[in-house]
């Protein structure tokens, strides 16, 4: 069935008029007509099963009609990721919607030779990815900011994870067996941190250095490589 | 520096005429220039230090120097993969390449709608992903088979991981804890497996059921979860 991320309180018996492009989604792209049911979150309110009603040229209706999972959330997990080829970022930001993280936070570090990007287009691929993956939430995609800055107020209580390629750190399953189940992953650009970042980060009382293995890996295989290990150690992959 | 692979032997002196598309690759795309040094690999004779010379228009010659490195190999590790759109195919070879798969074999299952795809540009994909990523050999993409031979063939004694999409499987690393480092990891199409093929697979006295954790992953993204998680269970990411 098909799931759509909506903004509108979701209850029984609400009745929400759809936004031009959710209208054309479902009717033109999806092929649903008048009186088809689909399921609807919003983040807040769980899953809900709804009726499409009143379906003009350009708009149409929806029908709340009753829950089908109350809202259970995931960890409290930000990828927080450097600025690197749009092609890889915006399979980063897929992914990381498809395992889980809450944030996606963007960074401008010395190695990245990008400074700016469509962040309405990554949010959008976000909330794709959720609506398809089945999770009762959407990552907020949230504008790139300096690395130095993000660091300077970096709470001392929150993990931050981060690769370390210098190779004496321990696997990730090892350095997060005690993990708080909330926190975040820290992934450099294509060229890594320069030394002084490398220096700042592992200055931090929060940092966590792990290793993803023996081989160099690109910024994407890294991030979800990154979000896996840390699922299974701390997250909603661990077994019971 | 950087890496290339050569089907030529190596050794202390070796002096081999490079192929047409190499010699164009490392003197227009890597801007090498005679004298320059490199390293080369060809999944026998481990790493290489070599000199290029004799550039001309259109060939060039490696000399090889010294081992840079002995011949280590990652695990015997399989990922049996059914046909997906040429996109997401291509990402999960790369990522089969940085994960450390020894081989990527293709496979037509019932509800896969593609029979063919062109092995010899997922073979250059996984050649050069091993050259970035540093290992010392590459993994094999093997054509396309139909997954009932592949199942009927398969040895008893080889542990064949499956993400089970039932919902009662443990997670890999509950599954996969003592695990005999050698194996595959079977990925299905995007519509999952038939019934029929679960049975079948189910059956298999080596398969062993896992569960991804609580949400829907796309093929590409399921693929490079298992193999993040069998390469912390029982391969090469393992702690010590």
């Amino acid at each position: 069935m098909v799931r759509l991320w909506v903004t509108a309180d979701l209850g029984a018996g609400v009745v929400a008029p759809l936004a031009r492009d959710q209208a054309h989604y479902l009717t033109h792209v999806m092929r649903l007509a008048a009186g088809d049911e689909l399921l609807l979150f919003n983040g807040r309110d769980g899953e809900w099963r709804a009726r499409l009603t009143d379906v003009g040229k350009r708009d149409a209706t929806l029908e709340v009609l009753a829950q089908t999972r109350a809202l259970t959330p995931g960890p409290d997990l930000d990828l927080v990721v450097a600025l690197v080829k749009r092609g890889r970022l915006e399979t980063i930001v897929e992914k990381a919607a498809e395992l889980g993280a809450r944030r996606v936070r963007l960074v401008i570090t010395e190695r990245t030779n990008a400074d700016h990007t469509n962040v309405a287009r990554l949010q959008a691929i976000a909330v794709e990815a959720s609506e398809q993956t089945g999770r009762l939430d959407t990552p907020e995609v949230v504008a790139p900011e300096k690395l130095e800055r993000l660091l300077a107020a970096w709470p001392a209580d929150r993990p931050l994870m981060f690769c370390d390629e210098a190779g004496d750190a321990p696997p990730v399953l090892e350095a997060m067996a005690a993990g708080a189940g909330c926190g975040a992953i820290l992934i450099g650009p294509e060229g890594g941190f320069s030394p002084a970042e490398r220096a700042r980060i592992r200055a931090l009382p929060s940092a966590v250095a792990v290793s993803l293995g023996p081989r160099i890996l690109r910024a994407d295989t890294a991030a979800i490589a990154a979000l896996t290990l840390w699922q299974a150690a701390v997250g909603d992959l661990r077994g019971a």
